[in-house]
C-alpha cells in the first residue's frame, strides 16, 4: 500500500473539491497509478445532488494522513485548509486555482491557473494525456464548474471555464442552464441545518500578520429568509471566534439570482472589513452589490488591509 | 509601460536562470505580451560562454522591482532568492523545478515539474503554444539543460530532460556531448576570482525553524586545485556567517568528471550537516561520493535534520 497516492481537496469540501478528487484519481488510475480519492469533510447538498444525478459514490472520508504518504492536492494548496498530518506527507502534485501558500522540501509537479474551477484545469489534463472523459465523469466535472462560477455569473469565471463547461455538457448530454439552475438551487436549502452547520458549509480560515480570520460563504435563493436566523447565526459565529481566537469572521450570503452578497461580520477587527470595502456595518451587516466571489472580490481586499 | 511584464530567475543566476528569463520573455513576446527579460546578478563564465556561442546579449540587470509590477518568476519561487520588492509585485506566472516556498494574495498561473531544468518545461510551453524555437534559442536552452544536469550526470536529470536536450541539439545543430563538455569546462575556471567571488558564484540562502543556512556550489575539473585555497575560502565563509548571522554554511565543490562533491562546512550548526550525511568533518571538509545535486541530494537531507 506504500505506493498508493491519496487525492483530496480542502476541508469543508465544496463540489469542486469533491469532484476534483474523483476526476483526478480517475485520471491517475487510467495512467496506471494506484490512486484513491478522498474527502476532508461532509458532502454538502449541492454536491450530493451532483453525485446522485451522475451516479457516483462519495469519496472516502480522510481524517488524518500518515507520515510519508503520497498525496495529490487538488483545489487547494494551503496546509491550514488541509488534512491533519499534511506537513509530513509527500506532495507529488498540486492542481489548483487559488492563491499560493505552499512550502515543500522537494520539487513538486504543480499545475495551477487563475481560472474559475479546478475541474477546468483537470479537463485539460485529460486532454493532454489523451484520456477520454466518460459521460458521467463529464457530468460531475460540469457540476463543479457550474458551482464554482455560479453558472458563469462569478467574476472568477473565465472564457475557458465556460467553453469547457459547454463541451462537458455535450459529453454528459445535459441542458447546461436547466441543469445548472437545478444544481445551484439544490445547494441552497438550509431549512434543516443548525446555525453551526450553516456557517460551516463552506468556511475557510486564513492567517496573515498575526490576524486570524475566517470567510464563510453560502449560496441562497432567499437571502432575507437566511437573515431571519441572524441572532442564532451571530451566536454560532461568536462561539467560533472564542474557540479559535479569531479576529474577524465574515459570513457571506450570496444571492445566486441577483449576484449580490449580504455580509454578516463579527470580531475585534471588523473595522478591517469596513475599511476594505469602504462601508459601515449596520447591526453587523452590509449588502455588497455585485460581490459573489470570496477569492477574487473579498479575500484580496481583506489581505490588502491587514 | 504599466503593462510590461518582467521575467527573471534567482539571485546569483546560473545558466538556467538567465536562459529561462530570455526564452520565457521571447515566448511571451511571440504570444503578443510586452515582456522584458532581466537578471538578478552577474553572468558567470559558463553562462557567458553559452550566450557568446549562440550570439545573445545578457538580459538587463534588475536591482529592485517597483510595487505592482507584473512579473514572471522562472527557475525560482522563493522571495528570499529573488529581487528586492518582489513581495509587492504582481506575480503573473511561475515556471520552476524547485521545492515550493511561495505565498501570493491572488491565484497564479504556475507550471512546475520535478525535472532537471526549467528550460525543459519552457520547451514544452513553446510546443503547447505552437511557437517555433529558433536554432540560437535552442542552443542556449540546451546549454541550460547541460548545466543543470551536469550533462545528464546529476540525479535530478530525468528522461525528459535528456530527450528534450537531444531535440534542442538537433535544432541548434551542435554535437551535444562535445559542446556539453566545453560548456561545463568554461564554467570551472576560477583562477582570477577572489575567495569572496568563488563562494558567491552559485550560493543560495535558506531558512527553516529559525536556522539560517547557505548552500553554495561550484563545478570543477580540478577539485584539489580549489582546496589549495582552503584558508582563504574559510575566511570568506566566516565573514558571510558573521555578516548574515548564519548557523551553517555548506560550500560544495562538485567534480564534473567524477560526479562527486567535496564539502567545506562551517557554522555553529555544522553538526546538522554531519548528522544529515552520517559523516565526520575532518578539518571542516568531507568527500561526498556520488553527490552532485544541491536540490536533490543535499538540501532535503539538511531540512529533514533541522
Amino acid at each position: 500500500m506504500i505506493d498508493k497516492t491519496f487525492v483530496f481537496g480542502h476541508t469543508n469540501p465544496d463540489t469542486d473539491s469533491i469532484v476534483s478528487a474523483i476526476s483526478m484519481a480517475n485520471l491517475q488510475t487510467e495512467l496506471g497509478n494506484n490512486t484513491q480519492s478522498c474527502r476532508l469533510g461532509n458532502i454538502n447538498k449541492e454536491t450530493a445532488f451532483a453525485l446522485k444525478t451522475f451516479d457516483f459514490e462519495a469519496p472516502t472520508l480522510l481524517e488524518k494522513i500518515e507520515d510519508n504518504s503520497n498525496v495529490i492536492m487538488v483545489d487547494n494548496n494551503e496546509f491550514g485548509q488541509c488534512v491533519p498530518g499534511i506537513e509530513n506527507a509527500k506532495i507529488k502534485m498540486v492542481v489548483d486555482h487559488h492563491r499560493f501558500n505552499l512550502k515543500t522540501d522537494e520539487p513538486v509537479h504543480c499545475v495551477t491557473e487563475p481560472v474559475g474551477c479546478t475541474s477546468t484545469i483537470i479537463y485539460k489534463l485529460y486532454k493532454q494525456n489523451d484520456i477520454d472523459i466518460s459521460p458521467k465523469m463529464a457530468g460531475i466535472m460540469l457540476s463543479a464548474i457550474i458551482s464554482d462560477t455560479l453558472l458563469f455569473k462569478s467574476p472568477t469565471c473565465t472564457v475557458e471555464d465556460k467553453k469547457i463547461a459547454e463541451k462537458l455538457a455535450k459529453i454528459a448530454d445535459v441542458d447546461l442552464y436547466e441543469y445548472g439552475e437545478k444544481l445551484l438551487k439544490a445547494g441552497t436549502d438550509i431549512s434543516d441545518y443548525t446555525a453551526d452547520q450553516i456557517i460551516n458549509i463552506d468556511s475557510k480560515p486564513f492567517d496573515k500578520n498575526d490576524i486570524k480570520f475566517v470567510i464563510s460563504q453560502i449560496n441562497s435563493a432567499d437571502v432575507d429568509g437566511v437573515f431571519t436566523r441572524k441572532t442564532e447565526l451571530e451566536n454560532s459565529i461568536g462561539n467560533e471566534i472564542s474557540k479559535n481566537n479569531l479576529n474577524l469572521y465574515v459570513f457571506l450570503v450570496t444571492d445566486i439570482l441577483k449576484g449580490d452578497s449580504k455580509a454578516l461580520v463579527l470580531g475585534d477587527k471588523s473595522n478591517i472589513f469596513e475599511k476594505a470595502f469602504s462601508v459601515s456595518l449596520d447591526n453587523n451587516t452590509v449588502l455588497l452589490k455585485g460581490v459573489v466571489s470570496r477569492k477574487k472580490q473579498v479575500l484580496p481586499k481583506i489581505l490588502e488591509n491587514l
